[in-house]
């Protein structure tokens, strides 16, 4: 209810800021007998962690993942997983300059609205760390759903103003970018590590595919597997836009363009994104979102005090001068994540 | 859990099918004394109801409401309100036709994947005319909402190539595209009509905005106030996309540009749409959402039938060549039901 | 939230009052492709409509079931069920004398408290009629369960201070009291009859019994299947209490005792229940409900009225003696609804 | 869905078994701006920890209190509180000789049948360790309660065959039974002392008592406020049974003596327990359960193996030979997490 929950069946559930003690998940619902290791987490938690090159924050955070329940002799149980990761000692002081502080871009004003008091360090629970938690959470649902065969890949296409010129999905993780096109992501990276100079950041594209998953999985009304898909990756910070196959250019397109035509091989075009009524057509689904430049930039920039007066802001230290690289393992968390809870419906309905 | 149900505390759950024999919506946490009448709920259906006007289908259907329960001497018990519209009489022999045919851009192969079984006089549940519990719902929700102070309007931006080059609000219900530029609008209707009778139906840019929000309100981590919109949207049948505020255009902008700065008299700009960190901030909310073309157009497409044979097929009868007008009562009610909502988990978490 | 769903993945929501339009029922998460008829409905309503005997409130309810959607050529589509019960016309002029008092035994105090506003006729959403719609949607549960090998049977065991000395399940639908005793059953109408002379009214036990279940249905910790069928049967208004398997008595008992031994048949005794860690054992489920004696009868109580002035009050017309024969329809419905959402839930765990 | 979830809006997700790392809660909808220290917390741990006297197991858990996140100088902020108990190292090779064995009265057999696994260490998740979790999270629901002016206590009234006498909630925490009778608290430690010698155990009847709560608290229908606290007690695996107000003597009484009357100084009695249609009647909630006895006993049972062959069975090391006192703690924490969430869902419906 107050929004720290996510999944019906395959369920997780997270707590934790970024300057606490750590932050965590607990996931309800994971199927029993399955072999999952730490490792397992670890290697998507390592894809999102911050300092894996010099596009990317040097922040250290302290990302390794333990597991404080439901794994018996290597398996799982059936029983809650707790998964914990501990964060390292970090200066609270750092942040005594921006305590009454209102960083635009950043959710201190809104936090404040809403609660009345505010954990201010490192934006608290509205800091990108929380995500991690959903990374830990996502790893585990992409073993069961690997051993399903489905597959869930992002990258960016898009950034700094530079398209990809090419789909390639082989050298997505040999770039810094995790971009589909490997000299794109070159031309990218230099007018980022440019930008990042000059104390600014930039934004971009994701785009994300699911491959091998069988037709008929959604829940029709409210729960379409876009609509869930959607709120699974609006409600990662950055992210201001999604959109599903042909998105946005459906706008100007006729009915007799965009409506998928069958024959006997299958569907002949795939503008509906893999998902018709709400429900898979067994085709891939695709969808690509909009993510925001950083917040967090080193300029100076206008700004109010809690007591409404004017001022100057800037935050310190280096970050990340653009977010796709780091969003991707997230993105793909969220759909793993809406996809093993929807293959639960199913069979909750079937049974 | 079977996709039926939206909301947490304003919970709404429907049933209903196009040729059964209605669509129906129970709301239960409706707010006890309000005075709600059945005309307020007759009015938002009206202006989704088919007939409204030549760009709209023609075809009848009995959208009057019936309250069954939950109002008492006039005013809200605070017990559920049953809700429903009976179905006129149709002859479903019309459908007799399509019974074995999976129509393109229509959700008859992914029901018939997912249930084994299906309905399929008129789409059955897949139909828009489920669309109709939602605004009559959501009429419940505005009457509560606008006594708060809370505006909802949407409007059409952009279809049949053709965008509005004002917004003018005062305009929107003076034109049959409920579009906020009474030039523009009367273009795309002349575009509209022409595609209409070569049989071919064409998309659209819907513009929902929001007024008199308090800041605060929202859920962080999962539930955001975007993330929820999105969902609530997202699960409308022609609803391939959407963005808030700056939208995809945040992807080329710098930090620097996308940060919304505040001075002594609030916020300066709108780029983050009302919402950040997933919590209103006292702006206006702005989001657009793309409308895919119609899926029932009365050309002749290919397809398969379900023994997989390849067929032609072609939807009989009059249909709405650009279902904008008709959708956006539709938005405004998902909208309402997410902010009601959003209301009331505030009042919750502070009690 | 508001309390009127229940289930989780065979979701039911309900509306009405006595007095309204009428009660009904929807159902999300039927399993599709299943038989099913208004008359398997009816009969089930009928076992709780008013009327059926001499000891039983000879009060005139249109208990006649509407499916409105959900079923296509006699089969479930897997869409929710909508089921309604519309009531006849009553005289709503009747409940004047009452508008303004308390009666004792009523929910009539207690909802003006929590709403601030009351509909006096007839118990409004707190009337008994309400569960006429728990009934209609338990009987579609029973007929999935039923397929599966599951029985559901309750009956009384004690009323007006009689027990029944043996249990024999032949008889329960041959008596009016729905006791697995016969002769004792023909003790208790007798002396309810006698009380209902005097205005009076009185109280029994209903037991139920379930077979058929496999063992491993339920969920640890909070959902324990016990845990579940307590909240489903506590939530009947004339309900004060439950026990399963050797119940209040274990209280008494050692361990040494208690303790259900196994050997190579399986339990050698069930005090337990058929339950353990709140997950089926394999034996019968057992428990056991306190029905308090019926709240309306044609004595003059003590009362006050809204204002706080003291008054006398007497409930006119005739009323149910003793709610057990008519309480055991409901019983077995609520049960229903628990097992067939662990049936669903155990599938989606392992799924 | 997977049961380890608790409430609606002050929601709480526990995880942990008793020989993993530890075990933990989440509680996501804590009021913001509370005072909250470790110390509120650990008093109720520690009424609730092991080898509290000679009549308690002696048995060690490290029961101190982390909280991880959702304080921010000494209040709470709003977002989730991540509460953990670590487990101190335990030797699991105790358990090898219990492992391919059902135990009398425990959850092995049933775990197993469920999740085709189990953790055979202690009983895993079943552990009466897993409650210490819920405690915590009751201790939290208790200070915003207590703020309220809303006490909770629970006390033992009859344990080994003997009953309380009299009741003065003085000396419950002056005695080893938390009794209510001082006096028939000795002949209780005596009779248990003597048992537990023998390797037996035995149950109990604790009664709760709920004082300051306002009328026109509770959701009818399903959520009546009885329903919710028959649910939160009878999911702990010790409790088998529990009656309201008068409870089973309803049975036998008459309606004319069962209604509790009015006059102009409020009820005249409490049969009803201080709940009437599901709703608080502002007068105390009174509600009793049987707690059944323990099910780790010294004594060899009958049992079978894992492969069905018949064993013999005795659990190792001191038990409690009387749960009572220890539970204790636990019913009054999920009494407090019934109690807060309808404070909350009050709030919300009225908003």
């Amino acid at each position: 209810m107050s929004g720290s929950s996510f999944g019906q069946i395959f369920k997780i559930t997270t707590f934790g800021e970024s300057h606490g003690k750590g932050v965590g998940v607990i996931i309800d619902g994971v199927t029993p007998g399955i072999e999952i290791s730490e490792s397992d987490i670890q290697y998507q938690l390592d894809r999102r962690k911050p300092g894996q090159s010099d596009i990317t924050t040097p922040r250290k955070e302290a990302d390794k993942i333990h597991i404080l329940s439901g794994i018996f002799e290597g398996k799982t149980t059936g029983t809650p997983m707790g998964l914990v990761l501990y964060n390292q000692d970090q200066l609270s002081s750092d942040y005594n300059t921006i305590k009454d502080l209102f960083r635009p871009g950043h959710a201190d004003f809104t936090y404040l609205q809403k609660y009345g008091i505010r954990d201010y360090r490192g934006s608290g629970r509205a800091s990108g760390r929380e995500t991690s938690a959903r990374v830990a959470a996502g790893a585990v649902a992409r073993v069961i759903l690997k051993a399903k065969g489905i597959n869930i890949t992002a990258y960016t296409i898009r950034a700094a103003g530079i398209s990809c010129r090419e789909k390639d999905l082989t050298v997505i993780e040999k770039n810094k970018m995790r971009a589909c096109d490997i000299k794109a992501a070159g031309e990218m990276e230099k007018r980022i590590l440019d930008l990042a100079e000059k104390g600014d950041s930039v934004g971009g594209i994701v785009e994300c595919l699911v491959s091998g998953l069988k037709p008929g999985l959604g829940e029709p009304v409210f729960d379409k597997i876009d609509a869930e898909i959607a709120k699974a990756v609006i409600s990662l910070g950055a992210v201001k836009a999604i959109e599903f196959g042909a998105g946005f250019a459906c706008v100007d397109m006729k009915g007799s363009e965009h409506n998928d035509r069958m024959d006997s091989n299958g569907f002949k075009t795939n503008n509906a994104g893999g998902i018709i009524g709400g429900i898979t057509t067994g085709e891939e689904i695709i969808f690509r979102i909009a993510v925001k430049p950083t917040s967090s930039i080193s300029r100076e920039q206008d700004t109010i005090d809690i007591s409404g007066k004017e001022k100057r802001v800037k935050t310190e230290g280096r970050h990340d001068p653009c977010i796709c690289p780091r969003i991707i393992p997230v993105v793909e968390a969220m759909t793993a994540l809406v996809l093993i809870d929807m293959y639960k419906r199913q069979a909750a309905l079937l049974a």
